[in-house]
């Protein structure tokens, strides 16, 4: 039997730069497969039916979230955003490593869910990126400080909940701890101990034994 | 304060390959520091005092033992063998990561007195090796084969006490994922967490701020 494949979930704050990431680690890796997600969107200029993303009607994605289609789904921005399981799960089952692209939250329903998942969390080389959003308006004031704070504290609990927290710093590093994590993870003795049994089973006087 | 070192400790059966893979993996870190034992049996030609081994008499070895002077020792085959726990110490405290090749009975005793270090377990890729030290003196008989196995059940059983489990097949393969093992256990959250602290402490509005 195929040994079953792993899923990868990369997640952080907007700015962090997962997505470049991910595209990044699926050049280093061809056999990972990125599940497509399905949005209520309208499709932006280039983008892709299929291949970017699944874009649904509400009416047709809040029909399927009801009868249990999405590993993960949430309404970001008035739009909705799902991860469908069928996918994930055929590709896990034919032994094939997985990788979603998801919000905080989203990473955290994927694993109550899959509680073998591996979330890894991308982190800003600076506040700068946040704190331009934040204080966009004017110089900053007490209350946009005091926001920034909060912000930067909500990182600080969410990464928490995550495996991993890699600094994306240099694209470049940062690919290749991300490729790193993926090659160490499938060497972690929860996921190993079928080699040994492969070893006693197949050893070297099999063919007198049996 | 510079982070703190990490400490990887190499085991598995012997014929498993661990002090090649030990030699291969400084070679692709040369900031990681190798620990040298010290021991009690004589030098093989070539062997170095200080470099491949401390060369000691027992009592110096015993006495030294008796005031904790190592990490771990153990009896093996009539000679002693010890970790200094100074060297290992104080290479951790100036953040430097520390490599120790062990046996599986050392390595477990690291394990107890330093609950962070890193266990990697090197498995060889066939039990020949082991089977051919069994079954040496002529063709296998009902009572070898049975200590075979039990001697591949305790592989199992020690294996299980590990943090990763690498399959020494192909060397450089092997090198390869022992590399990444050392930089994704660099980025676990447990460890990361004061990225973040950084992150808040030096927002970019420091100046003003303080």
């Amino acid at each position: 039997m195929p040994r079953k494949g792993l899923l990868f979930v990369v997640s952080g704050p907007s700015g962090a730069g997962k997505g470049t990431l991910c595209q990044d680690l699926l050049r280093r890796r061809p056999g990972l497969r990125f599940s497509v997600s399905v949005t209520t969107r309208s499709p932006r200029v280039g983008e892709v039916d299929g291949v970017h993303y699944f874009f649904w009607s509400r009416e047709r994605f809040l029909e399927a979230a009801g009868r249990g289609y999405f590993l993960e789904w949430a309404e970001v921005y008035g739009n909705y955003y799902g991860t469908p399981v069928a996918e994930v799960e055929s590709a896990l089952e034919a032994g094939s490593d997985v990788l979603l692209d998801l919000d905080i939250r989203g990473a955290r329903q994927v694993k109550e869910k899959v509680p073998d998942a591996v979330l890894i969390f991308i982190l800003p080389p600076s506040l700068e990126a946040l704190h331009e959003r934040i204080s966009r308006r004017g110089t900053e004031t007490e209350q946009e400080r005091r926001l920034r704070l909060e912000a930067a504290s909500g990182f600080l609990k969410a990464a928490r909940d995550f495996d991993y927290i890699v600094l994306n710093d240099i694209l470049e590093e940062a690919g290749r701890v991300l490729d790193a994590i993926i090659t160490a993870e499938r060497c972690r003795t929860s996921r190993q101990l079928h080699l040994i049994d492969e070893l006693i089973r197949t050893g070297p006087s099999r063919g007198k034994e049996e």
